[in-house]
């Protein structure tokens, strides 16, 4: 950030009175520009024969690789509103969403990430925009190799290990930067 | 949002390429600057004795009013780290922050609320900055009709009644715009 939203003036860094972390403030309006951390929501759609809806990422970051149905929440809807929107979006496809399951903090991207478990309500899906392809999955054919992001892998691993128990149970997490060779699924 | 963070330049509202809602895109540097729901994460500390920490408001909205230790996510922390922060900054208060209890939904003011339960350590607290008093209540004492936030007084019930049983479990709620004689107690 570099200039005012408000009147286009220079902003700059500066602590602001009874702050404690400097902030873009405007150097003529004085207005303070706060940046915060996003929600990026997601669906665990699941049909009634047990597999999962992926899709295969048309874009980047992860090109070509599998994710479950998620993106950045948008203002004026619910978190579960944008895990209905979202996979909509990215597989065209109708959900009806049932419990916040996982919970992921990425502080080092400045991102939360909230997953809720999903019940797929037809078989009319089909690629979005976002995505090249859009399958179903039995647990045993999940492309482990080729998933996209470490929230999506560990949460599919624990909804299996939840279902197989018959006990879904809410769980939330913070993942640290990873190292340069890290696997997405360790 | 009348001007381009990143040149300067007006911004108008467009339709991007692929995107579904009009976004604030700069007329010059075609940056699209995008606009998200923010975290509010707060605790609910509870001392030895069954009391729970409240502060008065010493900022509007809702100056004098009783709430809960809650305020903005920051980039570049937890959702638990947030809530030990908020608290430390509002009531001089240190906690140890266990599970996460609520989630409120308020669309209508592009906002997204975690209520974390939490021990009070110490007795050492103090007003904040923010704060005119901070107090410890019983459930009896809870200053029910001078609370600041629904989400505050629902958080508050729930806690008693769940603490009563035994059993915490997470929940989460949509909350609508309330109707002007809504009560925030209701």
């Amino acid at each position: 950030m570099k200039y005012c939203a408000d009147c286009g003036s220079p902003v700059e860094l500066r602590l602001p009175q009874d702050d404690n972390r400097e902030r873009h403030v405007c150097t003529v309006c004085n207005t303070i520009h706060y940046q915060n951390p996003k929600l990026i929501i997601g669906a665990i759609p699941e049909w009634e024969d047990g597999r999962i809806l992926l899709c295969r990422r048309a874009i980047e970051p992860r090109s070509g690789l599998w994710t479950l149905p998620a993106g950045f929440m948008e203002n004026g809807e619910t978190t579960m509103q944008a895990a209905a929107r979202e996979t909509l979006e990215e597989a065209n496809a109708r959900i009806e969403v049932l419990d916040l399951y996982e919970m992921y903090n990425l502080p080092y991207i400045n991102q939360v990430q909230l997953l809720y478990r999903a019940r797929l309500l037809d078989l009319d899906f089909s690629p979005g925009v976002e995505s090249l392809e859009v399958e179903l999955f039995g647990e045993n054919d999940i492309p482990w190799d080729t998933l996209a992001f470490r929230p999506i892998c560990y949460t599919l691993k624990h909804y299996f290990d939840d279902r197989r128990k018959g006990d879904f149970r809410f769980r939330s997490a913070d993942l640290e930067k990873p190292l340069p060779q890290t696997t997405v699924c360790g």
